[in-house]
């Protein structure tokens, strides 16, 4: 990298000179605010490193350099007319900006941008307001910059949690709608979150202002905002209620994508089903697995289960309950025997599996049957409710939260089983079947150990597949471990394509690769991306490079990362 | 128009002369051979006016001149690379081509283009395979031309329909995949038939071949089909497992869009839930509307309400029964007096609502109680069994069929209420509230007898919202009444609009006037579709016009169809 001016920030945007750089922030300052505009000026400012308090500038989590993914500015616009305002100044000067919400999408790179210097756009920071709970609706109307802990606390404060229930992540602390263009999961009914989602609003790249659905249709009968903005507008009465409107259905490219700059999402809520009942179900041996995924599968398509459960490795649950040195002296990868120990120590399986009943008793009743029953046909099954459970720190009384849409933030405390814990995620898709579930389990744990690292994982259930998320927990501080980390993830990736899995989403150094392994028809798909985003974004300032997606106006096979690239800037 | 060649088809392409249409059918003939290839050439050939036996050329149910909405040929490919060579000969010569899977699409112009000239690409006459049920995943992966009725007469032969349900509607003859990517509906708990696709594949305008979600991903593991080309190659083993893949999700592109053809679809199929129950509830008076709708809402939310249940005017039920004449010697639209008669003659109710449980008896049991309580709260409500009602020709037979999703083609007969019966669908969404139902009722109602028509519809119920959907029956042999249906419909339009309701789905008449009541800032939606479009599409040659999207080859002022369009060429 060229020399620094004393004024520059830790990295500039990729050709912008110290000068334009310079223009760009005062304008920018004009716009949003001098509070509102925050240059990144020092290494040393990177100190923020947890998951409550997070980095809105670098990833905390990283195996690349500290001030590898960094931004050179952070702008957190205060309304949606300075979003527009801010993308327009970056097209002006060609310099790539990346939205976030919230900032905690640690594991996949928080809030930094793939390309070091791109502008960060904190879309959470001032503008956090639930728009709406409509309660005959049931759905909520929000802004980005509210957490699901924040849904939560609103719908606690005007009574009616009780009628209404959100999904949550295992974690209250994201953003609804971050998570959701994400294509994050929770664990009720509604756990599909982009399914559940229900309208958009977007700012384009090109500043334009854009509602999706139903919301692309005025409606006369709203109330009218006098002096409002078009953003500042109630929207249609059904854009929170049909998702689709007429024509071409365009939400789905504003997820996971650089496409646009989410401002509003509507979604779903759940109405409380008029009777909870969750469960853990655990099975001691390590070979139960297929045999327990066989049974998941014929009851989740017969809707016996009804939402999304999962099954968790032992040690996902001993790692919310301590750290590894609290078992364990070893610095190795633990051995069967350590981890039957562990098992048996907190009264656990070597997979367990946690559910709910969702609905009046009677229906309990009979899903509780053929729940009991499948299961129960597995040998040393063993069947606990939370009143079963003594230790009131035990997951089960976590989950028993979670699978009712109530925020915690408990299973935080896995990632750090090691000393300075970080973690990367690794997140291949698997068919709901005992054979590919196995294997798939086999080969990661395989590597996992092989990198010295301990197998830490969750298969959360979807309608027909399962989210295999492999919790790769490191010592930010050790960086042996942090080079040997992220060798494994690429090979990870490598050996499942070599099986046909891929996965659903990852960290920003990992964007290409994976992209990159689907490449059915020589990556028919990445070009049909890459014409949409050459047409809606020339000159390609918002977030280039995201999942593998590169404008035109990047040289792409100079910025791909692979094994071989530096991990420094 | 111009002058015609003996040899030239009723419509030439726009822009194209007599020989180098000459010279393209010579090209397309070496593609799909002599036998695919049907020259339109005579108004008198346009002799197909029936569902059963649909016309590929020509809108069936035309209000413009018959020979309007026409293609210059009909082109029916035999395997997608020949789908491939006809998009490139299109290309090539400028002329473009309107894909359709079945032709069934009557109510919304059948096959016919919304381009009179248009190439008739005919997907579904060779292309009608299931290319596989999987038992285990519970989905199926279907070529354009296989119908609902093929896929359940597919499962009875495999001995599997007592197992996997697919779900229908009203009538079995459509696409599959035509509906779902047109977002058609059905009435069993998998009644979205978007939300229950899972993985397509796509010829795009250039010719190229795509696969989305887990098909863009390439499985080593797969069969491989020795010397087959890329489209014969199965596909990875979670492309109809999980939807979204990886990056931006572009199946929605695809639906209601011209921006590819779609060659193969996988859909969910719904595993019996064992155990069904379809009944009906009969509501004597207009004026309960409000309160079956409003008591519809709670339950569909709460989830007592599984599926996608419907409440029909009686004018429906009783055009299943027998024509218009069968009931009156009146010419103008029945009077409340009448229709009351009708109502009590066949025991039904003024509004009729059809539903189902599904599930054990125990489940059924409690989602019963709650169903007869609530609706029974309605003065003069009336339940009823399938045992319950003797005349086996009683829609409610009809429905317990559609709500497991057996298909039926029994509900034809609702078009033949006027003699040489024809439809618009007129199909605005609205809000699950009993005021909004009412308003929105009130208003339609009011129009079409204004227009000297009875009043015929049934809303279907989605997860937060209602399907409107408005039969307009006209006698397509009366002029008059195909200028009045014509002038009621743009009248709907306008008057929803004022009120913020939208058409989920429309005529290609009245594509252009829709798609502008969804003008939010400017028409940005629509200048989004236009710009993805002219990415995607260079030559404008793919359905150009479809849902009011014109492609910068096109004058688009020049080409939109108005109230005051001549409706002749
Ligand atoms: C212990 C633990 C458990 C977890 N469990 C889960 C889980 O169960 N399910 C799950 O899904 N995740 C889980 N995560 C991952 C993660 O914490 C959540 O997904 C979290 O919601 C993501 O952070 P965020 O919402 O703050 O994202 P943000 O940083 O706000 O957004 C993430 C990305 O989305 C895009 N984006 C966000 N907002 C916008 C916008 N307005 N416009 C355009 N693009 C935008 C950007 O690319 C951004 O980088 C877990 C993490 C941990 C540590
Ligand atoms: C009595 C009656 C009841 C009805 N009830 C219902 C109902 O309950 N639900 C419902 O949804 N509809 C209903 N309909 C309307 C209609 O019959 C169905 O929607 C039918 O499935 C559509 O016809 P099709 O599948 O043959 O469409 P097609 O003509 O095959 O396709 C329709 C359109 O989709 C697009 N398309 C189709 N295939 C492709 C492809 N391969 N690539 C790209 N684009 C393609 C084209 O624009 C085409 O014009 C009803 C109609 C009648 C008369």
């Amino acid at each position: 990298s060229s020399k620094k001016n004393a004024a520059d920030p830790i990295a500039l945007p990729p050709g912008t000179s110290s000068e334009d750089f310079k223009e760009y922030i005062k304008k920018a300052v004009e716009i949003v605010g001098e509070e509102n505009v925050t240059v990144i000026n020092n290494k040393d400012e990177l100190t923020k490193e947890h998951y409550t308090d997070p980095s809105k500038a670098h990833d905390m989590f990283h195996v690349f350099d500290k001030d590898y993914f960094v931004a050179s500015a952070v702008i957190a616009p205060r309304k949606v007319s300075e979003v527009q305002a801010i993308m327009k100044l970056c097209n002006e000067y060609g310099i790539p900006v990346w939205p976030f919400s919230v900032g905690r999408n640690v594991g996949y790179g928080g809030s930094a941008p793939r390309v070091p210097g791109s502008i960060g756009l904190d879309m959470g920071r001032n503008m956090n307001k639930v728009i709406e709970v409509n309660e005959s609706g049931a759905y909520a109307l929000v802004e980005p910059g509210v957490t699901y802990a924040d849904l939560y606390a609103y719908l606690v404060e005007k009574k009616l949690d009780q009628k209404l229930w959100i999904d949550t992540p295992d974690l209250g602390g994201g953003s609804v709608l971050g998570n959701a263009i994400e294509r994050g999961v929770g664990y009720t009914p509604y756990g599909d979150h982009f399914m559940m989602h229900c309208g958009m609003e977007v700012v384009l790249p090109s500043g334009e202002l854009l509602r999706t659905g139903m919301g692309a249709m005025p409606d006369p009968t709203q109330p009218h905002v006098e002096g409002g903005t078009l953003d500042q507008q109630p929207g249609n009465k059904c854009w929170q209620l049909f998702n689709y409107g007429f024509g071409p259905y365009n939400d789905g490219i504003f997820t996971q994508s650089n496409l646009g700059v989410v401002t509003k999402m509507g979604i779903w809520l759940m109405v409380n089903p008029g009777g909870y009942q969750p469960y853990l179900i655990t099975f001691p041996k390590d070979s139960d697995l297929p045999k327990v995924v066989d049974i998941i599968r014929e009851l989740r398509l017969a809707m016996v289960l009804q939402n999304v459960p999962s099954i968790r490795h032992v040690l996902l649950d001993a790692a919310v309950l301590g750290t590894k040195a609290s078992y364990s002296s070893s610095d190795k990868p633990l051995t069967d025997e350590e981890i039957d120990a562990i098992a048996k120590k907190l009264n656990l399986g070597r997979w367990n599996f946690y559910g709910a009943l969702y609905g009046p008793k009677p229906i309990q009743d009979v899903m509780w049957q053929v729940v009991k029953q499948t299961f129960g046909s597995i040998e040393g099954a063993k069947f606990f409710l939370p009143e079963d459970v003594p230790d009131k720190n035990a997951v089960l009384h976590i989950r028993a939260k979670t699978l009712q849409g109530i925020p915690t933030f408990d299973e935080l405390k896995w990632v750090d089983w090691l000393p300075n814990g970080a973690h990367l995620f690794f997140s291949p898709i698997s068919k709901i079947s005992g054979e590919d579930a196995t294997l798939q389990y086999s080969i990661t744990k395989k590597r996992v150990i092989e990198a010295g690292f301990d197998f830490i994982a969750t298969f959360t259930i979807g309608m027909r597949e399962m989210h295999h998320i492999v919790c790769l927990v490191f010592n930010r501080n050790d960086a042996g471990q942090k080079e040997r980390v992220h060798k494994l993830i690429r090979q990870l990736i490598d050996d499942c394509a070599a099986h046909g899995w891929g996965e659903y989403r990852t960290h920003l150094a990992l964007m290409d690769q994976i992209a990159e392994t689907y490449n059915f028809n020589d990556n028919a798909q990445m070009k049909l991306n890459e014409k949409i985003k050459n047409a809606l974004d020339p000159n390609g300032i918002l977030a280039p490079g995201k999942n593998g997606v590169w404008p035109a106006t990047y040289n792409k096979q100079a910025w791909r990362l692979t094994a071989e690239s530096s991990l420094s800037r």
